[in-house]
């Protein structure tokens, strides 16, 4: 994604109720941001927030909480939520490689959606579903890990596949074309403008 | 594969020396076919041959096996071979849910190229890749597992990725544009004509 600067967006993000500022204090019991004990979807790379918030609206019974790195990312995020009531919606901002630090034992399901391809051989670890990350996934699930990735891109999509298996992962769910199977779909801006050019949606849900 | 009524095929399959015509008693005991102990690949639903002729050809030091049930096809790969002689290759005639009763621990990587997609829910079990089929495989396998699949077809495709992995195998090699990616690959007479058209050619290995 291309990165704005966008002006105050600091302040913008400090003001939100939606943004959690201190996540690591949270770590173990992110389930009293709620109030309930209901299950938690976190979503790494949530960008401008599309896809959290609408499935935030749309299952009331799951909790959902959305990382990103960026401020003038997040920044778009917190400016759609301004004037909604969403109970089950939080948002974090932090950096994913240090996950473990974050959350333990209580994620439901992961998703991944368009991430960052870091196509270079000697950037594969930054890649969200190198092995290195996937390691680092384990320790946030609550019981049963649960994945679900989206992406445009062929090479992660390839990549991702090999890692999932390598590392004990089964494949429950795959779509090569995920638009023309016309699945239930909430979609990210990114993945709208993208399949409206013609090009297919790959989508992965795995479990260990 | 459409399948045409073919004059005097069963005479001539039954006069090649390729030709193996009571396969059930070499079982465990391939190797004295060919008189080595070089790896044996094995390719079920082989068609007319082209993909394990030119295999058998490029590679000497493997022995290949190749399985078709139809008269009809089988007498194609016979009538190229005709006039060729490679010590490295042998064609057998049999349905393959009868495989148990052919090998015994002996067979070191099977193909598995553009098999018959089995489009109907009711006749899944009857995809080469389905978990039926899987589990048969099992007995034939000399040491590692090891299945090479090639398909134009996505819902099979999507299928045999989830079916592989349910079962416990691992994504080593994976190609959702096998052409594109300009690896080496063998073709087979049906891949050249469908990827000329401008379709994607899927492919995974896969280990256990």
């Amino acid at each position: 994604m291309r990165l704005k600067n966008v002006r105050g967006a600091k302040k913008i993000i400090d003001n939100s109720s939606y943004v959690i500022q201190n996540p690591s204090a949270y770590k173990g019991n992110f389930k009293s941001l709620f109030g309930n004990n209901n299950p938690i979807h976190l979503e790494i790379g949530m960008g401008k927030g599309q896809f959290i918030i609408e499935m935030a609206k749309l299952f009331p019974e799951i909790n959902f909480i959305g990382v990103e790195m960026y401020d003038s990312v997040l920044v778009r995020a917190v400016q759609k939520l301004e004037t909604q009531e969403l109970s089950n919606l939080r948002l974090l901002k932090f950096d994913a490689t240090n996950i473990k630090d974050i959350f333990n034992r209580e994620i439901d399901v992961l998703y991944l959606n368009f991430s960052d391809p870091w196509p270079k051989n000697r950037h594969e670890d930054r890649r969200l579903t190198s092995l290195k990350f996937l390691k680092r996934y384990d320790i946030i699930f609550k019981d049963k890990k649960n994945i679900i990735q989206k992406t445009d891109n062929r090479k992660l999509f390839e990549f991702s596949l090999k890692s999932f298996t390598d590392y004990g992962y089964k494949i429950v769910e795959l779509s090569l074309n995920l638009h023309q199977d016309k699945n239930f779909n909430v979609e990210t801006e990114y993945e709208r403008r993208f399949s409206e050019k013609g090009f297919p949606i790959y989508m992965v849900e795995v479990i260990k």
